[in-house]
């Protein structure tokens, strides 16, 4: 049975088959959220703090935490900051301090540089997830080495060197590659939770079908965890919660095991939970009835933050079997 | 490739794997609504033309009409009425006469009184979809000559004189038995819709994961298309309209190629339009799109029935995708 296991001081979350969809909150990441970058490069932390409160109190299980800022006045100053070799493993540091000290749930540490991973891999407590390897041979070289040295298991993308192919045949053939070389370095495949990487179905109508096949593909023949930017699927169409509601029940349903996403929206947490529900993934329903109490406060006018911070005040279902481990 | 034809006088509708996903509505149903068995027993058949325009409006593409009322008053009058062979049978074919006189879907013919399918094969233009036959060998002995008499494909609801089994291997058996009895007849697999009956989630944890596997064993294993009640999946529970839109996706996504539900509910609908946009169904999203502008309206205040009959009237998107064949 493939289980990946990521823990913080106190917290042990498990990314399994039989397990409920794990949901990696993807609040805290400065790229593309020029008010976030611009406050962090001032040292201000108050949303930083506030997003994992908030993604944690909606159901997050594992905060991704992403130093992908561009620190432009500075930049401006000292020429240093251009480089995000330079900037990124400083953030990532005090992101990861500031963010352990408030929430206990696990961390997945996230940079294109690995400078920044290894300072993650350092102050991270606990076992994180490291986010994350590709099939391209630089990314290989110099990533695997991290994972096994530090032991903790890594979000495997695949793309390679020759870029991201709309062949979901091609895709696989990359996850393999890596699961290949990473059992290369000792890194056994349960610690490879694959990204097969979903495409608008706006501009490719195959893309839910492609990711559908490829999970199970990488489950069955694998036997790898998967995860995924859930809401590309839904880039340039309308309604697009409504697209991301149907795609991650169905996901679910052809095995995939986690998304990194926002937890911050009902409306795909509602789906998750349903989903968890229909797959077995809720022992007596009792996250669905939790869940059920927040949307009623929801309809009575609560945001869905607001309301699922006061249940997990409460001590709600919800809250308590949030703890686990 | 399984496809199961069904036609009105000027209409095709065609259930199948590559296909959006058949939404057979389920209102004209007097079984469970009095008020609506006491307007039939009146001879108001006002209600009936009501459901049979909203349902098409809001995206039924097959009605289901089901004869199962109870007159009371007639009963205590004339002893005769206290049978169900007496009623339905007329019933059946008002109703008929009723609803092909102001739409032009296709009908599913539902009754357990086999006058009433006679009756009601005798007035449907085109094939209708006769619902059902079961495993019982009454039922089957009564109904596949009816089917094979008029051509037309059938519901098979898998439970026999045994009961209905909470094990889904009994089910597929008896599923199995069904269609190599049917073909005994001369009815191929693909005039047999398939319902593996959907238990509540609430009452049986594996309820779900269930249907999931059964729906992907009768598509692989029998070639058949299949439907079923998808209310039944949230029985008992809270916000059972959130575990329906969660249940659809996943049904479709193992293969589920047709429901018996209520149309005229947005939540379901929205999850069905994203469903088959996801697997690759809907040609350049144009359901979706149509849809998207009706649930705009509906956040202008408009209900889900009158914004789809305005965008109907309109001549949409959706409006002109329904018009097949």
């Amino acid at each position: 049975m493939t289980r990946t296991v990521i823990e913080s001081k106190t917290k042990t979350v498990t990314i399994g088959f039989d397990e409920p969809f794990c949901v990696i909150g993807e609040r805290i990441n400065p790229t593309g959220r020029k008010k976030l970058a611009a406050e962090l490069e001032a040292g201000d932390f108050s949303t930083v703090e506030k997003d994992a409160l908030e993604q944690v109190a909606c159901g997050a299980m594992v905060l991704d935490v992403n130093s992908g800022a561009v620190f432009t006045n500075k930049m401006a100053e000292d020429p240093r900051y251009a480089d995000n070799n330079f900037v990124e493993p400083m953030l990532m540091k005090e992101l990861i301090t500031r963010i352990q000290a408030i929430v206990d749930v696990p961390l997945c540490i996230d940079s294109s540089v690995p400078g920044a991973l290894q300072n993650g891999l350092e102050m991270a407590e606990g076992r994180p997830l490291l986010n994350s390897v590709t099939g391209e041979e630089e990314r290989l070289e110099a990533i695997l080495p991290l994972v096994k040295k530090y032991n903790v298991p890594v979000v495997a993308i695949s793309n390679d060197d020759t870029g991201i192919s709309e062949d979901p045949d091609v895709r696989f053939a990359v996850a393999k590659k890596i699961v290949e070389r990473a059992a290369d370095f000792g890194i056994p495949a349960h610690d490879i939770v694959v990204d097969p990487l979903v495409m608008p179905v706006g501009a490719m109508a195959t893309a839910g079908q492609q990711v559908f096949t490829l999970v199970r593909r990488l489950r069955d023949e694998l036997g790898v965890n998967t995860t995924c930017g859930a809401s590309n699927i839904s880039f340039g169409l309308p309604n697009r919660h409504g697209v991301n509601a149907a795609f991650l029940p169905m996901a679910i349903g052809a095995g995939m095991t986690s998304a990194i996403m926002n937890p911050v929206r009902s409306v795909e947490m509602e789906a998750i939970r349903a989903a968890n529900l229909l797959m077995n993934h809720d022992p007596n329903g009792g996250a669905w009835i939790g869940l059920a109490k927040v949307l009623d406060a929801v309809k009575e006018g609560a945001s869905f933050t607001e309301a699922s911070q006061a249940a997990a005040a409460a001590g709600s279902g919800r809250g308590r079997r949030r703890r686990r481990g």
